[in-house]
């Protein structure tokens, strides 16, 4: 049946590239599963030669992938789809549009800038794990400077643009542009700000709860139940545990989660990182299976993965809902940790709102606030209005102004992300953009599911993934993002409906 | 340091070809972990991408292994080795030998036969499990035939040879003939036979002790507990589960055991299949690091490999002495569970010998009848001199005259392995082979290490794995298997020390 989908068009150059591409698209799975096994099970003595494995098989991939042949029946094929008239919304011109995003990104960058950056960001990721535990970021600037030096080459590659970082954008959010996002993020700023100081005025909720012994066994056993109970398909997936939670699948019927455990960190390590890397899982499994071994598998974009993974962490998990359907289950699982705790303080708790130095620490009201200040911080150094060396510094005022905080060292401060030194300029703003589509496809969502509170406070949680199945997970990538998030909300991107929930959502728990 | 062993060789060629090897090599090594995450972590909807990848990778390895370009390199490089005069035991040579032996077997193979036979194997499969299931042999008999045909087309492409067997066996053991191993055979029963008859004619000892309780959650604790103390390197290393114990590995630095548990067979299953494959793990793990991504990593062959399981589950892990040792151990760790149990009745338990059905359930004294059992059965099979509808008639006539017993169904005969339903004819006798080795390379070791009995009464097992990793595992697959334990142990194969050990052990148990 799958088959016979993509048999209907009547192009071999788009029957051969199709085949073509299914049999490197396995080797991109391989590749998962190679990085899987390392952040899972992997003996530490197996690194270098995993390494070897993972640089071997890529570059085969990348070699494949942008063979000069494969650009010819890419050619070929778009030519028979427009001879033949296919229609937009295809799964055909899903799949053309898609491939030819992807084969553009890899054929216009020269193999010798890929290869020096990828010896760069390597060297790079050393250094920065030395500059953060000895919170010296003289040892790690040398390195950014020439990361932004080489992002700034990269961009030419894709010119003309309308902003520098355009490319570097258009990478992880397809065609997203600097000035879009950085009219949602004025307005982000404009509300969140001002909301953070109010709630600090008010008196604070007690988390306490959150930090009381839970033993890991029961923890990675209830984390499982959970998720099977909303819809997670251990048939087809698997939860492990990985020093920082990730997502990853090696096929639609094989989507791996992880976890962290830790006895006095129950809620946000394992519980509600478990929910958000569900929403990541649930998609891929929610993709059509006729988009198996293609490029219409991956999802829309990062920010649209995002927002499903914020939607199933934040929208549901720490809604109250939720919390009086989750209260008795772990009462009964953990008996005699949380007997005295009712409804009300759970959901402050898991709400609690707190300005901090750490970003993957921060709550729904912080969290876009710390995204912004590493954007505009990004933004500026592409631009080259800000040199790597100040950038500690800018950092800094920056976190007193949108947050009241000075971090005590860099090591709290502009050291604290991986991404940098792995070379991911422009990757930062989509968990901002995933925040801002969670509101709306939710409340998309609420019109065709009005009880939806009520559905799930009984623990009816089907109806939702249903709803998202068919209107999100379904198409995987065969829309761009913004088409996509206009079929499924019927609206462009907008942050309204996102700070009407924070202000609705925590005016009732601060009380203002 | 490594890098320079090989540098050494003043030869284009071999630098290129050595080159091109450890690049395929990785390919090898990433087959071999899709292949331990199907067994151990993969869900159950990952099994058709999983065998799309395999199957992609696998012919992406045999297409570049067996290239045109790759025998020219070869070619050439031999010429230079001979040119520059190689001494016949260096790295190089051993490198040159090794894969010339595993190119001319790829490369005189058409590839038409091993797509059709890959075809027929993966069919054959699928009829073999139903035809087990149902206890049916004509499920599973034309497959069986097909097999055999293909087989005897197989020898052809090794013409000319001594015996029709012999390609299929040097596969497995390289340089081993069928009547090498009939004449090892023909002594082994002349002996095994009447010693088996002699047993059951004795009391038989109790083995009620193995399947007490014992909990799955401590026995897991336990085996990787004793595999550390005798020298298994969990850096380099883990134990995992699977439905069928193994060891695999992705690079000498990466080794990967796994075992079952069944709170009700904690020894057969969990203990001694994990000393087994301790002795396949402790193995790799002793190669010499140069050897890293060379044909010569994988050891001599598959009877030498099976030497070292044997020796570690057996003379090891079955002799009073380590019992001595394990007995307080296996006390403390399971306590109320076999407090009243003393060192004898442990040792003669774990040593009870008694006929059976089923190979993987056989004991010391037993096992290689099976074994015998299937070697003559293929041999006649090749040779034409037995059709495979009389197949069930000619296993069950032997079963009697070896083990006195016949099988109730062919469930518990003839369709017990999946060896053949694998294609894989020629691979049982290394088996044997493995326990005739073991108890040559064992005696040769004792006169190194006089005191061994007491050593590993002490719990000390270094000085035996170091003599072992100097003699046996440090050269992997550098020497020929018959080279290689002639220099080891000063003589060629010979059943005599095994046979001799077997009466010693089990006249002192059984009382003869």
């Amino acid at each position: 049946m799958t088959a016979e989908r993509w048999e209907q068009y009547a192009s071999d150059a788009f029957q051969n590239l199709f085949r073509e591409v299914q049999r490197f698209t396995r080797y991109v799975y391989i590749l998962h599963l190679l990085s899987w096994d390392q952040e899972t099970y992997m003996p530490p003595g197996g690194t270098e030669a995993r390494a070897r494995q993972i640089s071997t098989l890529a570059s085969l991939v990348h070699q494949e992938a942008s063979s000069p042949r494969i650009g010819e029946l890419l050619a070929q094929a778009e030519a028979d789809a427009q001879a033949q008239g296919w229609p937009p919304d295809s799964d055909g011109m899903g799949f053309l549009r898609e491939f030819r995003r992807r084969y553009d990104r890899m054929t216009k960058v020269p193999v010798e800038w890929v290869r020096a950056f990828t010896q760069l960001t390597s060297e790079a990721q050393v250094a920065w794990r030395q500059a953060k535990a000895e919170s010296n970021f003289a040892r790690f600037a040398p390195y950014l400077k020439r990361i932004v030096d080489m992002k700034r080459e990269y961009a030419q590659f894709f010119a003309p643009y309308d902003h520098i970082y355009d490319p570097l954008l258009d990478e992880f959010e397809p065609g997203m542009k600097t000035a879009e996002v950085q009219a949602v993020f004025d307005r982000l700023r404009e509300v969140q700000v001002p909301l953070i100081q109010t709630i600090r005025e008010r008196p604070q909720v007690s988390d306490e709860v959150l930090y009381r012994p839970f033993p890991v066994d029961k923890q990675r056993a209830f984390v499982r139940e959970v998720l099977a109970h909303i819809g997670f398909d251990f048939h087809r997936g698997r939860v492990d545990e990985s020093a920082h939670p990730f997502t990853t699948s090696f096929s639609i019927n094989d989507v791996r989660l992880t976890i962290r455990t830790a006895e006095r960190d129950f809620f946000r390590q394992a519980l509600y990182s478990g929910l958000h890397e569900m929403g990541h899982g649930l998609y891929v499994q929610g993709v059509d299976p006729a988009y198996e071994e293609t490029p219409l598998m991956g999802g829309a974009s990062l920010g649209v993965h995002e927002s499903q993974s914020r939607l199933w962490e934040n929208l549901v998990g720490r809604s109250r809902a939720f919390v009086h359907w989750l209260l008795p289950r772990l009462q009964a699982a953990f008996p005699g940790t949380i007997d005295d705790v009712d409804v009300e303080t759970l959901y402050r708790a898991i709400n609690r709102v707190e300005p901090s130095y750490i970003r993957i620490e921060a709550d729904e009201v912080t969290y876009n606030l710390h995204i912004m200040l590493r954007f505009e911080l990004e933004v500026a150094l592409l631009e080259g209005r800000l040199q790597v060396e100040d950038l500690p510094q800018a950092w800094n005022e920056r976190m007193q102004a949108y947050l009241g905080l000075t971090p005590p060292d860099d090591a709290h401060g502009v050291l604290q992300d991986i991404h940098w030194s792995q070379g991911a300029l422009g990757y930062f703003p989509t968990y901002t953009l995933g925040n801002v589509m969670s509101v709306q496809i939710w409340e998309r969502m609420a019109q065709d599911i009005p009880d939806v509170d009520a559905k799930m406070q009984a623990g009816q949680f089907q109806d939702v993934l249903a709803w998202l199945q068919e209107h999100v997970y379904r198409p995987g990538a065969k829309f761009p993002p913004k088409d996509l998030l206009r079929r499924v909300t019927g609206q462009a991107l907008n942050p309204e409906p996102y700070l009407a929930y924070l202000r609705r959502k925590f005016g009732e728990i601060y009380g203002f």
